[in-house]
């Protein structure tokens, strides 16, 4: 049998839009997506999940309404459940995210950034 | 209020143990922990759960009974659950694993290499 590693830098190789996650792998009930992230996101929460943030290039810095996190490659945040957050990134970071499958990015809002779910590449 | 990322290269910096995974977070009831591997691990499998390597420096493969599969730095892989696998690196390799949090490394087996479980750094 023939197994395949899944490469990060291959796979974001295969687009460009930012804001767009897209599925790279599943564990149990639970996707991993990566995503190119430039500017400000919209502030948003998620009420029944945790949502973890890997920056695999780039800088990536996460407001909170009480204060924020950067992050840079090779380093991971996890915004509990509940918590309103808005990422943002001066420049082109790529991140991996990790969360349930069927969650949207926007979480409860729907705005011109909520993108398409469940897209494999 | 003052919220820090988790530093893979510094929270490795921590330890020296090889095949002891530590864990760095939390995300709902997963657990991301770090580890230092060299040479041969045991046969074993996870009944319950699939089981995500991501390669964060160095090089691993995972033996499968019919197979392997091979992953450098900023690669990953996840061990379908029940599928018997040996992880196995020449080299130190420095790996992040995310699975359940309460899994055993050697899943059902109790081995010289079964470490601790929930330790956290």
């Amino acid at each position: 049998m023939s197994y395949h590693a899944v490469n990060f830098k291959d796979k974001l190789g295969l687009f460009n839009e930012q804001w767009s996650p897209k599925v790279v792998a599943e564990m149990n009930d639970y996707q991993f997506k990566v995503v190119k992230i430039q500017g400000e996101f919209v502030w948003h929460d998620h009420k029944e999940t945790d949502e973890t943030f890997i920056v695999l290039e780039g800088r990536l810095r996460i407001d909170f309404r009480d204060g924020y996190v950067e992050l840079s490659e090779g380093e991971m945040y996890v915004v509990p459940k509940g918590i309103e957050h808005k990422p943002y990134a001066e420049y082109e970071a790529k991140v991996l995210l990790i969360e349930p499958r069927g969650v949207a990015n926007t979480g409860d809002e729907t705005t011109s950034q909520t993108a398409e779910n469940d897209v494999w590449i």
